[in-house]
This record gives structure tokens, sequence and C-alpha cells, in this order.
């Protein structure tokens, strides 16, 4: 993972063979993110992505292995539990234009993902909801 | 519908049983919003959503009755006739991770909404074009 | 296509009938946009899209005649062999709410296109690397 900064935004290249949800918590450990919005594309060799459900308060999973073009990533992070957490939504592509997508739980690059990062200057923690089962934003 | 300012954007949690649309309306009216940038991610419990045909110059809607996760939505506000006035579009996907989307006519939170609501400083407004049968925006 | 300054953004307009790429190509050029990020959202209603392969290391392109809703459309731009270079993906729906997507090599705007563009204050260009087969940033 390679980024460079432009005033309270980064631009960042995620790399063939990388996995991207736990490249971008490294990256906001070191540089030290609390909230920030995540917007990106590119292409994914795997992916594991899926759906949350309010009955069994469960996100539910699905594994592909191939390549798929990423149309769009769209994120967050926020701090859960004093760290920083990075909720993430995408949308993939095959060879035949077909596409498919869910909640990401992991991904890994298959050609390159290029990611804007936009730092926010705010300091929003995710809390427990017992009726909804997530940590939800506290505001 | 609960907010949070970081400087000139707004950090969004829209809470289950809320409709999406009405909400963000509610919002720019009480924040003097006129122009604005908006993305954001979550989940759904009903959709109504379809496509504008230009052969009838009517949107065409079909109603979704279920759990489903926004793995994007993307939209605008400008001032049409003195108001703001929302676009928005989204792209949904199901417990297969089968995507459907449109422009978004309703639509109510499910388990959460988390968007980024970007102010801009400008005073675009929309007027009506008679070519198009849509109110377009006036630059 | 029109455009309007709002600080370090440009709040654009492509009509109907403009082609999209190289519309933003002569933006970035007119604009002297070295690097910027781009979302929107809008309708075509003639697309060539398709997916990147690794192993001829070729885009491969199908074609789109018809109207379509463009649910999100993800970018940036970066120099490329000193000129400004748009790269863009696109998620695309039908009457029937159907959606597809994928890079986008072109696209011919149906109704409008909404776009919403942000300048950075970085240099980056896109160098070639030989394993992927395409220009990639050089961060």
């Amino acid at each position: 993972m390679k980024s460079i900064k432009a005033g309270n935004k980064f631009v960042i290249k995620i790399e063939k063979g990388e996995e991207v949800l736990s490249s971008l918590l490294e990256f906001c450990l070191t540089n030290n993110i609390k909230n920030a919005s995540i917007s990106g594309l590119g292409a994914v060799e795997w992916v594991s992505c899926g759906y949350y459900s309010l009955s069994d308060k469960k996100y539910h999973f699905k594994q592909y292995d191939g390549m798929y073009e990423v149309l769009n990533m769209t994120g967050n992070v926020c701090l859960k539990e004093g760290k920083p957490f990075v909720h993430l939504h995408a949308i993939f592509s095959d060879t035949e234009n077909h596409t498919f997508g869910g909640h990401v739980e992991e991904m890994r690059v298959g050609v390159v993902l290029e990611l804007s990062i936009e730092i926010l200057e705010t300091n929003i923690s995710r809390i427990y909801n017992e009726e909804i089962g997530l940590f939800l934003m506290d505001i």
C-alpha cells in the first residue's frame, strides 16, 4: 500500500496481492486516523462479501475466487472500542459485466485498487446497539 | 436522523424505520443547505426505485419489500422552485449478493444508513427543460 | 458540458448527446487539472464498458445501445505521459432495475449526467508497470 497526502485527503494505491481491510486498518493506525470517508475503484482477485441479517444478528458472507472489477467501494472509518474500524461496501463485476456486491469482509487486490480517503476532524465512536446487534455510530 | 458537522461536511446516521428522502429534505431545510453532494452506505427494509423514460417523460418505479444492503448511494442537493431538492441513485444487494438499483423515489432504513454530505458554497437551481421533461441544473 | 466552481470542487453537468470521457479530458485540459477525484450520477444512452484481463493484458469491452441510469460513477484523474488521464468505473441499470457495469471506455449522455470533481493539489503521474500491463499511479 502506497499513499500521498493532499490536504485533508490521502490518495492511496493498494497493490496486487494485498488484503484491503487489513491494509486500511494498518493505514489508519499508522496515520492516527479516527474518522474518515473512503471511496475507490480497481480490481480484486478474491472477495468475501455479504449481508447483515437482523433475524439472527449475524453477517452472512460468500466467497468469490476470481478476478473482478471493483466498480465502486464506499466506506467510512470510526472508532470501535478505541481503535479505528473500517465499514466497507462494494460493487463488483465479472467478465460478462454482471454485477454483485455486499458488505465487504475481506478482499485481495487483483490488479490495483485506487482510493481516496478523506480525514474528518470528528471523533465519532461506534457503540453496541442491542436492538440491531451492531456497533452503530454514537451521534 | 442524527448528524455531526465536520468542517464543510456532515456525518449523518439515519435510523431504522426512517424514510431517507424526506429525512434528507428536512435536514437540508433545517440546516439551510442549498447545494451539496451525498454519499453513503447501509441497509434498507423497503425501497421504491426505477428509471426515467424520455419517451413518456415519466419515472417508472418498482417497489421492493425486504432487507437490502445499500452498496452505494450517490446524490446531490440543488434548489428547485426555491426549496432544496434531493437527487439520489442507489445500488442494493439481496441475501444472494445479487444487485439491483435505480433512481430512488423513497426508501426506509432497515438497519442503519451512514452518509457523508458535503456542503457546496454554490447556489445552483434546477430549471425545467422542455426537451428532457425534467428540472436540470441551471449551470 | 457546463461547470461551476465551488472551492476546490467543480459541479459539472454533461448534456444529452455528449461523450463523457472526451468531455472530462477536455475539461481537465482547459482547467489545467492534473489530479482529481470524480463522482456522479445520471443517465446514458450508449455505453462501452468492460474488464481488464491480466492473462492477455488487454481490456475487453461490450457495447450497450439503450437508455441506462448511471447509479454511480467513480473515477480519478492522474497524469499519463504528461497529459491528464481519466480512470472511470460505473454501475448502470435498465428498465427492470437490473444492473451491470465495468471500466468505462466510452459513454454518451442520454438524459443528463451530474458530477462532482474535486481538484487535488498533488502531482501524481501514471507509469507503465510491466507485470500488470497498465499505467499505475506512481506513488
